[in-house]
């Protein structure tokens, strides 16, 4: 068997592998609201460090939330020398942290019905579970960049927007950074364009970071100038993220997303998220049928804490938008590219309805 | 005849009136850059001065630029107790600071043209010239407001893009607020939407001060947050400015105007510029012939001197984006509304085609 130990090993000095591990005793993290300026990496002894972690945005993105899951229990058991009590209200308390996580609810789950027996062997049953997700994370990373990576040409200028990273999964490329990675590591000499994401500044935070860190060519523009971009034939692809795929393929994403994709139709540039089939939600008929959670404005009248707007300005800020299918070109997932009819072509990904052999 | 103290005199106490102004033997202008934190009163008294403050950006907006032509030789003329010489080379240093500034060449040559005489007669001549070009941008902005208005409903929420206000007209609202501000002193119950415009937020920081002065209700997005805004039914018109418009109506605008526009077709919204008659530039005959000067792009990696992307991250700058004419809803100039055929149309404001008695 494959312990932690020699998973975290497997991946030492791989540029941002495992946005977090456990080491002697602890698990790490790096903490993501303080990039790309500071590297600070959080040591989390105990469940409610984590918990807090998590709630206070240090760690994010849907890949490594539900690794967190994973790792959270096994921390609890090895904490409690495998008390299974311990173990389920660690699993509750985590789940609470973000309760529209769905990867964390599933890891969780996961975890908690592999718990078996008590004391040590229940730590290492932990241990082993948290391999297996982990491996699992990293395996759905690779396939999916690979799919993805096919549609990438050599001399492509890519545009993204948001983050959909490594530090957001498993520490491969997350989503959309995982087409961009292959492709890059296949040799393909390609160039990306990173739109800066306001109100919270992901793609010029986060995204950048990482392009840097994996050596790959940049360009940051602000969100408003992505159809320029178009237009003047510096854009070849579009590969974004998605924080859920309706059953008819309506995107919901970063809010901007739909804006970069009418520009994209209008100038014929093919758009693609990047997804897991597990995003696809097949309850969801359409994107008409998803609510867009609004959050707190001071984000957009202040930046980084300075303000930029006169005192008392009455601002918006929905988080996410809904990009329609007719303006997507491909639904890249770990078991293939989607297209259109999305309805029918979908479902070949729907784990309830696989038409695929697994 | 009407004296520019009197002039002054008139338009005191009016919310933002007059953006420059003579008083006491200096000139006079609100520092655009502190605002809108700081409303900082800049102090000319010679036109060295003046031609800093341009050079700067403290006073901005072909409007306000164009006046400064007038105001400067006038300052110019009242130093030297009327100097021809003097003027003249007043001119000439106003000219440099801003080349590409088509209303600040006209004003200049115009004053030039009016010199006549020497000593306290010259002085007066200036004036007088001052106060006639003054009251004609002033009547423009009425004119303008006024044709644009009617195109504005009661209930209407219109959204608009960067600064195109009164600080950088003649002070009732330069070019969109003209029309806004008409619309609401009309007694329209309207509603503003103002687009922060990065990188330089001249949305967020001038647009929302000036409504805020002219009591407008308004709210602020970021620039990638207004395709969610119309497609969820809280946009019923778009009212922009404009730098240039070529002969056939493709408009050259503050970048992410264009995907506003985009954005205003899919979601059937009008879409209008508010321009000058001789903001049309009858000698360029498409976008395709504007070339799209590109800036220092440490404005984007960096927000009012705020870090936001790693250290070495390459950026791009374009200063504006061309808008294509099939985007263009209407033309609100101040002898009228223009619509498509836009080739056809636009000839009825050209100067030297004009088929429309002034």
């Amino acid at each position: 068997m494959t312990t932690i130990h020699e998973l975290v090993k497997r991946y030492q000095g791989e540029e941002l592998a495992l946005p977090i591990w456990f080491e002697e005793g602890v698990l790490k993290l790096i903490d993501q609201t303080k990039l790309p300026f500071s590297e600070d990496i959080v040591t989390c002894s105990t469940v409610e460090h984590l918990a807090e972690a998590i709630r206070s945005m240090m760690i994010r993105g849907s890949g490594a939330i539900g690794i967190c899951g994973a790792y959270g229990l096994y921390l609890a058991a090895y904490v409690s020398d495998g008390d299974p009590d311990e173990i389920k209200q660690a699993g509750k308390l985590l789940k609470s942290t973000r309760p529209t996580a769905v990867n964390l609810m599933k890891t969780v789950d996961e975890m908690v019905e592999a718990i078996n027996g008590t004391g040590q062997d229940l730590v290492e049953g932990m241990e082993q579970k948290t391999v297996e997700i982990l491996e699992r994370q990293l395996a759905f990373e690779y396939e999916l960049g690979k799919h993805g990576a096919a549609l990438i040409e050599d001399g492509d200028t890519i545009m993204t927007h948001c983050h959909s990273g490594a530090l957001g999964g498993a520490g491969y490329g997350g989503r959309a950074l995982s087409v961009i990675r292959t492709a890059h590591e296949q040799g393909k000499n390609i160039h990306v364009i990173t739109c800066e994401t306001r109100p919270y500044l992901q793609g010029a935070r986060i995204t950048a970071y990482e392009l840097k860190k994996f050596g790959i060519p940049h360009t940051l523009i602000t969100d408003n100038m992505s159809g320029f971009c178009m237009n003047t034939g510096r854009v070849d692809k579009i590969v974004v993220g998605s924080d859920r795929v309706s059953a008819n393929g309506d995107l919901a994403n970063k809010v901007g997303t739909y804006m970069h994709a009418l520009a994209a139709k209008e100038n014929r540039i093919p758009f693609y998220t990047a997804t897991s089939s597990h995003t696809i939600d097949f309850d969801t008929e359409s994107g008409k049928d998803i609510e867009v959670e609004m959050r707190d404005s001071s984000e957009v009248t202040e930046i980084k804490g300075v303000k930029i707007a006169p005192e008392g300005t009455n601002a918006l800020y929905p988080s996410f938008d809904i990009t329609p299918n007719h303006l997507i070109s491909g639904i890249i997932t770990e078991k293939g590219v989607i297209t259109a009819p999305f309805t029918d072509n979908l479902q070949t990904v729907d784990p309830k309805l696989n038409k695929i052999p697994q």
